[in-house]
């Protein structure tokens, strides 16, 4: 009885073991949120204020596709060992996933 | 044994099944494509033209989708069932796919 | 008058003076659908499709970012000196082909 | 003398008057990015998360073709009544700031 309190390794997701650096990816999305802020606060040029735009948006890119592997590798792949229906509507789940990004 | 060159099922792709309706809808892409080169060749308002090319890039974009969620169904479900480094080496393969179809 | 069937210059279209390479360029568009086509039809390898999907898309891309700017460069630049709300509306056009673009 | 420090009309940016609400909306913007730091800090389900990183990705598209919007019916009609190669300069870095929103 005393494993009931045990963290259940199935129930943690994907990309724990990056956890840290997601966050520390995360922290510098959120700087640079701030920053596109502060340049229209300040009435920076419009074409410079887009390209910060254009950055932010390839970094939050970068972590979807990464989020997005880990997912893969992680919840697929057990999923797909498991066998039955779940693997096939976990996978009808990240197609859905990737065509959001694929389209946005 | 005769049977040495008989196809392998398992050589074939996870789209087969669907093999006439990707074919139909690559037909009509081709057929897309096509029609800008007239529209170009006729003078057609610049407009008119970038409205089709974003028709064409959208219906790639949904075949790609299309193709890619089969791809995961069948051969990534088959290689994580098999176990090894093979499901990994497939999944890194998808995601690096699915990276140039959110980047491109 | 003799002068009523002389084409009006204002009546070509931006691109005009690079329609050969426009042309030639799509045509090549219209031979990598076919050959996407192509590879579904022999049973290629999903991902190798979709490699070439994205390549099309990116190439598709490029020439319709070389029809806005030429756009740009002529019709927009003429209704801006021309002045009146003819400039607003063809902005209002192109910004909303660019918003088709940028979303496709 | 005493004009010197008055604020030159045309320094400010086309989007001025639309100021608070694009500041108002980039606060939100910040505000979804921080909330996705959170959902990874809390382990969220992965595909949860990849949807947020879609609507913020959406939500700085949308800024950003507004912005590119107010810079064409400000900045550049401007420059394509000055005349000169201005104009010409001021569109070659529209389209630039276009194919990177494009390609991101």
């Amino acid at each position: 009885m005393t494993t009931e309190t045990t963290p259940r390794v199935e129930a943690t997701h994907g990309y724990i073991s990056n956890k840290s650096r997601y966050l520390a990816r995360l922290k510098r999305i959120e700087g640079q949120a701030r920053g596109i802020h502060r340049m229209v606060d300040e009435d920076t040029y419009c074409i410079d204020i887009l390209t910060q735009i254009s950055a932010l948006t390839s970094a939050l890119e970068n972590v979807a596709l990464g989020l997005l592997d880990d997912h893969l590798k992680h919840c697929v792949v057990a999923a797909a060992k498991a066998g039955g229906s779940e693997a096939e509507q976990k996978i009808n789940e990240a197609s859905q996933a990737i065509a959001r990004l694929v389209k946005s």
